[in-house]
């Protein structure tokens, strides 16, 4: 399982402020405390940055690559990944995201192949972002079939469905509960991974909903998470589900976050 | 979904007190309580009261009857399901349990018939308790082509996969999970049921597990669930699970509950 730590990433007006005012410390701290919690990657977006975009890219990788897990590097313009890739050296990078639509598809692949990165396709073509778990699966098989047809290993490719708000529809999570299934019975080696938190937009008790679904998501073979690590309850649900899937040998790391006390606040 | 409600369960010791007792106010209340938090059912056990169980099921019987939801008679003595079956005038009874072992089979059948009565069937035969979900759908599909082919209706069936405790294996979580998807795509129709709480036996936390075990469960197929109602950080789950897969129209229940603060204590 692997976690990609999300809170670098400039939707948020924090990360924006702290990239304005250049904060190297502010952002070693968040980068390492990700780590600190779990997260195998890190992830950096910039993309709400317009035109300094690439600026802010180069800058965070040059602040964060010697202290930090490998870098996922996230944007929709292949050209800040590439600037973002050119510059890493410290591990396996991996790239947010490629999509099968025609152009970015042709964009990005150059990059997968050059930077050996692992890659995070997005269940997106030129006719916009499917509704069916059927119509997802045919999408990341055109996603999977093009990338290993590439010499891409299948080992390193990350489909992410791509959930969207339960309350524009009651089958929203159905559907992308599905498709990880699907996904996963035809691909068994492929990756899924996703942001999750969509599911619960316009809905109360966003946190907790985005917990459950985790679980879901996980319960049905989703197998990377892009994920707040420093949520200590999201992360209790993570490595509980984790161990009742049979993926914690022993129990050892529920054992041990129990012991940290992880789950005081959700065990009365 | 149904909601069995379990409280009244002779393997508690406060239960064994009240009937020693004969309690009639306590019993009335936590009946009452249950129902009003949702049980379609209310389940007797008094198994652990040895020669006396069957005078204590009489008088559970003639106690609740007349103000409680219908009642889920649960022994594993053919004989004591009679007596509380024969004195049932409220709706449609439900009987837990009958199995798959051929002396037990052969005598909870007639009752069955008989009563007209929704029946729990639990995973086991002869060769005692499956461990595998391939073997639990084996006994699974007996019982359900043999209930089938007696007459009970496919809607009345609900098979328990029987859970064990995670802290005996590693796989004693997924093989429940499996066994529900396989058992719920070869029967579409049948209902499966369990009382989730021996998944976290041995193990801290395990009100924490039983609740993340539920929404599994659930997510993968389970439809029926003996619970205690009055949790309700577990009902909160439960109410949220349902929505995440479809089965709350317009999310109607899990905004009713949030206005209701049913999530105040998880929604942090």
């Amino acid at each position: 399982m692997l976690v990609v730590g999300e809170l670098i990433n400039s939707s948020r007006k924090i990360i924006r402020e702290n990239l304005e005012g250049r904060n190297e410390q502010y952002f070693r701290e968040i980068a390492k405390r990700q780590m600190d919690a779990g997260a195998h990657y890190v992830d950096i977006n910039c993309s709400e940055m317009a035109d300094k975009e690439k600026d802010f890219v180069k800058w965070l990788v040059g602040t964060l690559q010697e202290i930090s897990a490998p870098l996922c590097i996230d944007s929709p313009d292949p050209a800040v990944l590439e600037i973002g890739l050119s510059l890493l050296n410290n591990g396996m990078p991996m790239i947010n995201s490629i999509t099968a639509e025609r152009s970015r598809f042709k964009a990005v692949l150059p990059l997968v192949k050059r930077y050996k990165a692992k890659i995070i396709a997005l269940c997106i073509d030129d006719k916009g972002m499917p509704v069916t778990a059927g119509d997802r699966l045919l999408v990341a098989r055109f996603l999977v079939n093009n990338l290993v047809k590439e010499g891409i290993s299948i080992d390193d490719i990350y489909i992410d469905p791509l959930v969207k708000a339960l309350s524009t529809g009651d089958t929203a999570g159905t559907e992308v509960l599905e498709s990880i299934r699907l996904i996963k019975t035809e691909f068994p080696e492929v990756h899924v991974i996703s942001a999750i938190s969509n599911i619960s937009f316009g809905l109360p008790n966003r946190k907790m909903l985005n917990r459950i679904f985790l679980v879901q998501a996980l319960t049905v073979g989703m197998d990377a998470f892009i994920i707040d690590p420093l949520d200590e309850r999201l992360k209790g649900h993570f490595i509980a589900a984790k161990a009742l899937v049979g993926q914690d040998r022993f129990c050892k790391d529920y054992i041990a976050a129990h012991r940290k006390g992880l789950f005081n606040s959700l065990a009365k």
